[in-house]
């Protein structure tokens, strides 16, 4: 609850009907400030406010409320009101509520609105999530290359009213073509008689309509931009990605990222379901493929400790060191493909990069194994009392297990990024996996060679 | 290479000297695009190029090019050229660059600069790294309260050509103190004599200059803003953040708690490094302080395994299967561990629903324990060739596991959120280790009482 002090007030005011009282206090307020207001009141007391807002403030106010909440409200609406509330809100934002809405209750909705706008809905409605179409918004001034700056000023002013932004109008020829953008400072500053195609920018940035989110957030970056125009097949211009949508999805693509290092899915769009939505069983579905992979080739270190069973006789106190030894490289790994994923990311570090990369790794793991594998020697020697010939096996093990471990932390990303794969899909869980089998037969190499074959 | 048909092309024109054509070909090209082909290019021959542009060309791509990279141009320019490039460039960018150059070079460039300019970038360089301070731009437009707007308009059009942008202009009182802000759409639809305390947004959300940065995206995001006014601690306007840099600070944030989630370093700022940046040396001791910590609580296994040594002489074979199962473990904790940073992060979960969440990550447990459990079995008992009694030990230790797995993966983000530490220094790592030990545990008392107490 981040208002503490304002929430049992404001119940008061609803429970005592004191909707005048409500109705000022909300006036005026920023939507993302009544929509945390809402939250914090939760769904009876929330609804009711919303009831009072009028339907300008209505549909702003759901462009700051959680999808849940969205179609809770709509549901609890008289047709007429929800027709209303549509006309009112974002276009991009109403096109992902009606997305979301059952056919049979919002078909009749639509039909109460204006042809244009149905359709808009629908278009926009009908775009494969993911898509630069599905998060675009339709709510844009365009202006003809032929008009001068006075008249398009005095276009932008009768039309500005009902637009969400006129900072930079596009400028698009017959059939709805994009062919530049101008801003409003340009216009403002440019003579009034000069022709909006005179001083225009030419060949703006622009997506596709089918262009993932992504590479549209990128080119948002790249450039330095307010907005993006979207563009169809025939280069039509069919919509708008605005800064903050790009804000959005940069942020929702990341933590992405941090289900798929974490090894939980690397299903692109899984992560679009907030943690509360969808069934437990949904969420194994979800997390059992990974956990069956690794535990399969997990499965491998069994193998392995079969193949040394000779040798654990022989030496028991082998397998103490077992999980140690293996859990550091893990650890190691864990490091360098954390490390080499973010450098990738951030176009730091390329496939062709490969061997300097693993130059680095190498002489980083060095040290590391050095420094490591002297603290395991004294760890076995002095704590676990073993014989200085066990406790060099140790401290040389973790020295081979970090250089392996930074090779294959290092390596995988890299591969994974060449042959197109997103590397943000090599887990901690997949290098951990990966070392841990290796791990073992660089241990009873290392224990053989040491203690047996003297 | 983004060019790669360019490139040659543009080295030939380079070699024969062909600088017409060159600056020509660069002529009102986008300066994120010239930035990308100077970096193609390389230094020897982008640097020429760069010579080439004329000066306000120049400082916008400076813009675009790495640090290093400014820095080496800068350091080849004379003192002349380069004070005339920090004149033209973006306030942040150019405080950065300043900032990054030694003072003995920069001061006496900094003197050719007028009085005003120079106070501007000493005071923007002298920000604490990580504050809004730090990433603010001086460069924006502000009105008197009393302007009327079509005298606002008049002064707005002498400025704008100096301006990066006017879309919004911020309203000052006496001695600078932020009191409105008002967007250049309002003042184009306000009656002319209407005064700009009377159409202005009172109130506009603000960020402290001492603010941290990703608080300051946080405002951003949340309020859909194109920009932020920032304010000293008299409430005087001292800069603005820019939707531009958010999507960048954001990037920056996120992709440091991959660094975090990986185990590699916790330490703010330690981000900053690009990854070829800084010594081997200085990795290592970035990441040996983890990997030590990690190393001694994995030093446990050892002590747990000494205790059950005795079972391990009578049942050889459970040491085959310690791989195995801590690595399911590890594996479903890191599963955990990233879905409730990731939920933390997007404010979908909060440590007060602590109870519920665990709720919801033991049934996810219950149902992955079962039916990799069950995997575990058929494992052993079909391909080990264990005992149907031995294989039962295997299963079940696989459903403790996964329920003790998710309990730490789910409870420890948590904890580190309820007592103020981000989440995001909860690393896999971490919890593969938590896990080891106490996983060995539940292994061995399954096994004992299964196996040796019948």
């Amino acid at each position: 609850v981040r208002n503490p002090l304002l929430v049992p007030d404001l119940r008061e005011l609803i429970r005592a009907g004191e909707s005048p009282a409500l109705v000022d206090f909300f006036q005026g307020m920023h939507p993302a400030r009544v929509g945390e207001i809402l939250d914090d009141l939760g769904p009876g007391d929330g609804d009711a406010v919303v009831g009072l807002l009028p339907p300008r403030g209505r549909a702003e106010v759901m462009s700051y409320i959680g999808p849940e909440d969205q179609a809770r409200l709509v549901e609890a609406m008289a047709p007429g009101d929800v027709a209303e509330l549509l006309h009112f809100m974002a276009h991009d934002d109403r096109a992902n509520l009606v997305r979301r809405l059952e056919p049979e209750f919002v078909e009749p909705i639509l039909r109460k609105l204006a042809h244009a706008e149905r359709e808009d809905i629908r278009r926009l409605a009908s775009y494969e999530p993911g898509t630069a179409g599905a998060v675009m918004t339709t709510d844009y001034a365009t202006l003809a290359p032929e008009l001068t700056a006075r008249d398009a000023l005095d276009r932008l002013r009768r039309e500005a009213p009902d637009r969400e932004t006129i900072d930079t109008s596009y400028v698009v020829g017959p059939d709805h073509r994009l062919i530049g953008q101008v801003s409003l400072k340009r216009l403002i500053l440019a003579p009034p008689m000069a022709r909006v195609e005179r001083i225009m920018e030419h060949e703006p940035a622009f997506a596709r309509v089918d262009e993932d989110q992504e590479e549209v957030v990128h080119k948002i970056g790249r450039y330095d931009l307010i907005a993006i125009p979207v563009v169809d097949a025939d280069d039509r211009l069919v919509g708008i990605v605005t800064h903050d949508d790009a804000l959005d999805i940069q942020r929702r693509a990341q933590t992405e990222d941090l289900l798929a290092f974490g090894g939980v899915t690397t299903e692109p769009g899984a992560d679009d379901a907030p943690y509360w939505q969808g069934s437990v069983t949904s969420v194994v579905r979800r997390r059992i493929k990974w956990l069956a992979m690794l535990f399969f080739a997990e499965g491998l270190t069994g193998s392995v400790l079969r193949h040394y069973q000779h040798v654990e006789t022989r030496l028991p106190d082998l397998a103490l060191f077992v999980p140690l030894l293996i859990g550091t490289g893990g650890n190691a790994g864990s490091q360098t493909v954390g490390t080499i994923i973010r450098a990738l990311s951030l176009g730091e570090v390329h496939p062709r990069d490969a061997y300097r990369v693993l130059v680095r790794e190498w002489l980083t793991a060095l040290l590391l194994g050095l420094l490591l594998g002297a603290l395991g020697f004294v760890y076995a020697m002095l704590i676990r009392r073993e014989s200085a010939a066990f406790a060099a096996v140790i401290g040389l093990t973790i020295l081979g297990i970090c250089l392996w471990a930074n090779t294959i932390g290092a390596l995988v990303p890299l591969l994974a990024r060449k042959f197109g794969i997103d590397p943000a899909v090599v887990s901690a869980p997949l290098i951990t996996t990966l070392v841990d089998a290796t791990g073992l037969v660089i241990y009873y190499s290392i224990a053989i060679t040491l203690l047996l074959h003297r």
